[in-house]
C-alpha cells in the first residue's frame, strides 16, 4: 500500500490554478478526402464557409464537419433554435470530436483497441428545451467536429457554434526568440500549443486520452515550461501531487489521479529516477532552497530500492516495469542502468546546491564506480557501443542513457551516437519521449548541428504531416502505429512531444545558421 | 399573433409548485419474452434478483434489464466504481428507458415515426470520474431500464441503482373509497398513478412524450384531481398559463409551453369550448367567486368566434382543426356542434354562479335555439340518431356530444347510446379521451350499469394487459395502433386516460353491487 502525505495534498489544493478560457470559432467546413500523400491517408479539404452551416435549417439525418483551425481543449457551446413554431420535442445531436481527420474518416471501423473505447470522443446529447444556448458538460481535445442532427422538431438552426477553450496559460503562445529561422519557429509554436493544451489543472500527458499526470512526462513539460510559460506554480502543484504518494520503499508514484480523489496510479522503475533531476532543475530555475529542502530526502530515496536490489550484477533489477520507450523488442536493462546513473548525478548536484557535501561525494563516488563497471562489462570492445541484455542487443536507448548517465565522458558521446548511424540493426527510438533524450544526448556531446538536424527531421516531419500539436506516437514509416490496438486511441497532442520549444529556446545561440 | 397576459404569467411564476421526490429501487431483473398473449406481444419474465446485478463486475459489452415494478417519472441515480486500481478511463453507458416492454424488445426496429425520434428515451452517457454517484440530468418516464456497459476500465460495479421519482403530489395514491370492489379499486389506482405521474410543475399530457399542457387534457385531469389529490393550486397554475395566451378573437390556446419561455402551442376548434366548463367546475369545487370573476369574460369569449362564423348552416365552421378523437374517417361537424352547446350551457351555469342573470338567459336561449335546429336537421328521422357531414355519417362522437351539449333531453340519452350498440357501422371511439365522454354521456342518461360496464371493459382490458398506467392510445384489437407512425412514440401514461378514478369516486354510490 502507498503512503499518502496529507500536507502535500493540502498544497495541491492551495495551488489549484484558475483556468483561462477563450472562444474558438470554426474556420471552415471540411471534408476528409482519401489522399495517400496525407498523414494517415486523409486530407482535410475546405468545402465551404462556416456561414453555410450557421443560420440554415437542418433536418434530422443531416450532418456537417467543421475545422476549428487549431487544436484546443475545452467545451462546445451551441446556440440553437428550431424553425417556425415553438419546439414540440427534444433535439438530439450526435457529435464526434477529433484531433486528426482519421478519427472521423474511420469512425465506422470496428473498434480494436486494448484500452477503453470510451476514450473515443463521441457523444449523443439531447436538449429538452429549445431555443437554447448550451455548453456541453464534458471536455474534449479537438480540432475537428462532426455534428449530426439525429432528431429535431421542424428544422434545426444553429445561430452560433463555438469552442470554449481552456488551459492554465491562456491562448497566446510566447513568441519565439528573435532570429530563430521560420521553420524552427513553426516547430516552436506547435510544441508550445501542445504544452499549452496539456497545461490544465495539472500537467496532463494528453488531454484527449489518459489525461493523467505522469512523472516522466512532467520532467519534460517542466523543462519546456521553464523557457516559455514559466508557470512554476503548476509545476510545484504537479510535483506535490506525485510526491504525495510513495511506496513502502519510498518510491514516488509514476502516475497519479487527482479526481475524483487523489490516488496513486502506476509504479514504474525508471520514472522515479528522473525525480532528482526534476527537483534539481526546478530548484535552480525557480524553487530555491526551501523547495529543495522539502524534496531533498525524497529525491535521494528514489535511488535506494534499485541500489539495494542491484547486487553484484552489471545491471539493475526492479520489481517494476521500466518504460524507457514503447518498443516491444527493446532490452531495457542497460538503459535503466543509465537512468539510475542520471538519477545519482542529479541527486549529487542537488546535494551540492544544498551544501550537503558528504551526500554529494558519496553519490558521485557511487556513480563513478558503477560507470566504470558498466563501461567494462557492457561495452562491445570492438565497436565501443554499449549492449544490453543476454543477447547483447544494440539500441539507441542504451547509448542515450549511458551518455546522459555519465557512464562515458561527454567527449565520447558524439562518437557513440554517430556509430549508431552505421549500425542498422540498432533499435531506434519510437516515442517522442526517447527522441527527446536523444536530443539531450547530442547536447551533451555538444553536437548541435546533429541535434537540430534530428529535431528538424523528426518533429519537422510531424509538422510537414500537418501537425497542429505534436503526437504521442509518430513513426513516419507507419502512420497507423499504435501501442493500443487502435490508432484512434493515440493522442495527437501529447506533452512528452514538446521538446522542440525547449531546445530551440535553451540553445538558440547554437542553432546552425 | 397571440396576445399575452403578463399578469397571468406572473401568477404562473407565483404558483410554481415544489416537487416531491422519492426513491424507487429496481424490483427484479427481467427478460422480454415473445408471447402472443401478452400486450404488444412481449411478456416481462423475471430472470433474477436485483442482487445479481449489484456488486458484480461488468465488462464492456455486457447489459442488463431491470423492472422497477412501477411506472414513474424522474431521474436515474447510479453509484459506480471499477474493480482494482483507480479507473484510468471514462465509463460509457448506453441506456434505454421504457414504459412498456415493446419499446425495448423492438429497440432495433427502424424508426418509422412522423414525430421527432428524440422522444425515444435512449441515452449514451460518459462519466469521466469514477468512482462516482451520478444523477443523470434528464428526466424519463419509465418502468423498465436496459443498461449496457459500452466502455469501462477494468470491470464496472454498480453499488446502487435507483430511480429518483418526482411529481407534484408525492408517491402515495389516495386510497379508494370504502366498499369499492377490488377490480375497480385496481383501476382507480392505475388511474391515479397515471395522473400522479402527469402532475409535474404543470398538468402534463404525457410525461414521456409531448410533456405539454393541453386544455382538453387539463379539463379531464382537473376532474380527477378534484376527487383525489385536490391540488387546486396546480389546476389554477395550469389554467393561468393557458389563458395567458389568446388569439385575436380571444380564443384560449389549446396547448402551451412553459419552457424555455412561456409560449403558445396549438390552436384547436374544440378545446377552447371546454374552457367554460373547466372554469365553472373549478369555481364550484374550489375557486370561488374571485376565481370565477377573473376568468368569466374569457370563458364567454370562447364561444364568440364560432357563434360569428356559424351563420345559417346547421353546423359550425372553424378556421382551426377540431380534435374530438384520433380517427381519420370521423366526420366531426356534429360533434363539434355538441361541444359548442356544452360550452354554451356551462357558460350559462357560470353566469348563474356569478349572478349574471341576463348573460345566463341569453346563453341558454341560444343553446335551446341551436339544439332545436340540430335535432331537426341532423337527426335521422328513422333511427333518431344524429348524423354528421354530407355523407350523414353515424358515430359515437356525434351522439356523445349531442347528449353532453343538451341537444336532447337526458331521458333520450340512454336510447341514443343503446341504439348505437346495434349500429355496427357507427364509428367507435378510439382514444381514452372520447371514451371518457362516453362515460359522461352514460352518466347524463343515468345509466350507471352501462357506465361501469364500459369502464370495466375498456379500462379493465388495459389493466388486464398489464397496464401500470393508462395509455394514450388503446385499441384492444390493434395493440400497435399509433397516430404517429411508430408505436414506440405512443405514451403509456397519458393524463386523458385517468377517467376511472373520477367515475369510481364521483359515482361510488351508483357502482352496481
Amino acid at each position: 500500500m502507498a503512503n499518502c502525505d496529507k500536507e502535500l495534498l493540502r498544497q495541491v489544493r492551495v495551488l489549484k490554478p484558475k483556468l483561462e478560457h477563450w472562444e474558438v470559432a470554426p474556420e471552415q467546413q471540411v471534408a476528409f478526402a482519401a489522399d495517400s500523400t496525407a498523414w494517415q491517408g486523409y486530407a482535410a479539404i475546405g468545402v465551404g464557409p462556416v456561414a453555410g452551416v450557421l443560420n440554415r435549417p437542418f433536418a434530422a439525418g443531416e450532418r456537417f464537419l467543421l475545422d476549428f483551425g487549431e487544436h484546443s481543449v475545452g467545451r462546445l457551446k451551441l446556440a440553437m433554435r428550431t424553425t417556425g413554431k415553438p419546439a414540440d420535442a427534444p433535439v438530439r445531436l450526435k457529435l464526434l470530436f477529433a484531433e486528426l481527420p482519421q478519427e472521423i474518416a474511420e469512425a465506422d471501423r470496428p473498434f480494436t483497441g486494448y484500452l477503453c473505447r470510451s476514450w473515443i470522443q463521441e457523444e449523443t446529447v439531447t436538449i429538452d428545451e429549445i431555443p437554447a444556448t448550451v455548453v456541453l458538460p464534458r471536455r474534449y481535445a479537438m480540432r475537428y467536429l462532426l455534428l449530426e442532427v439525429v432528431g429535431t422538431p421542424d428544422r434545426l438552426v444553429f445561430d452560433d457554434i463555438r469552442f470554449i477553450a481552456q488551459s492554465a496559460v491562456g491562448r497566446r503562445l510566447p513568441p519565439p526568440p528573435p532570429g530563430v529561422p521560420e521553420r524552427l519557429a513553426r516547430l516552436d509554436a506547435i510544441a508550445l500549443r501542445t504544452l499549452r493544451d496539456c497545461m490544465q489543472e495539472l500537467f496532463e500527458d494528453g488531454p484527449k486520452r489518459d489525461r493523467r499526470l505522469w512523472l516522466g512526462d512532467l520532467y519534460l513539460q517542466a523543462k519546456v515550461d521553464r523557457v516559455s510559460f514559466r508557470r512554476f506554480d503548476l509545476v510545484e502543484r504537479s510535483i506535490a501531487l506525485l510526491a504525495a504518494f510513495t511506496s513502502e520503499q519510498g518510491q514516488v508514484v509514476s502516475s497519479v489521479y487527482e479526481k475524483p480523489v487523489p490516488a496513486p496510479g502506476n509504479w514504474l522503475a525508471d520514472y522515479p529516477l528522473l525525480f532528482p533531476a526534476l527537483i534539481r532543475e526546478h530548484t535552480q530555475a525557480a524553487g530555491g532552497a526551501e523547495f529543495a529542502a522539502r524534496y531533498y530526502d525524497t529525491a535521494l530515496r528514489q535511488l535506494e530500492p534499485m541500489r539495494q536490489s542491484w547486487g553484484d550484477t552489471p545491471c539493475p533489477h526492479s520489481e517494476h516495469w521500466a518504460f524507457i520507450d514503447w518498443s516491444e523488442k527493446l532490452d531495457k536493462t542497460t538503459a535503466l542502468a543509465g537512468v539510475y546513473l542520471f538519477g545519482l548525478r542529479n541527486a549529487a548536484a542537488l546535494a551540492e546546491l544544498l551544501g550537503r557535501e558528504s551526500d554529494r561525494a558519496a553519490l558521485l563516488a557511487e556513480a563513478e564506480k558503477r560507470s566504470l563497471r558498466l563501461r567494462r562489462e557492457l561495452r562491445d570492445p570492438r565497436t565501443g557501443l554499449f549492449v544490453s541484455g543476454p543477447d547483447r542487443q544494440l539500441s539507441y536507448a542504451s547509448q542515450i542513457w549511458m551518455i546522459l548517465g555519465g557512464a562515458v565522458p561527454p567527449e565520447d558521446a558524439g562518437t557513440l551516437l554517430r556509430k549508431l548511424a552505421s549500425a542498422p540493426e540498432a533499435i531506434r527510438p519510437v516515442t517522442p519521449f526517447l527522441h527527446h533524450f536523444l536530443l539531450e544526448a547530442w547536447a551533451v556531446a555538444g553536437e548541435f548541428e546533429q541535434l537540430f538536424r534530428h529535431l528538424q527531421e523528426y518533429w519537422g516531419k510531424m509538422a510537414d504531416c500537418g501537425a497542429d500539436t505534436f503526437q504521442e506516437v509518430f513513426d513516419p514509416d507507419n502512420p497507423y502505429r499504435t501501442p493500443y490496438g487502435d490508432v484512434r486511441l493515440n493522442s495527437a497532442c501529447h506533452a512528452w512531444s514538446c521538446a522542440p520549444a525547449y531546445f530551440i529556446r535553451r540553445y538558440r545561440d547554437r542553432i546552425p545558421g
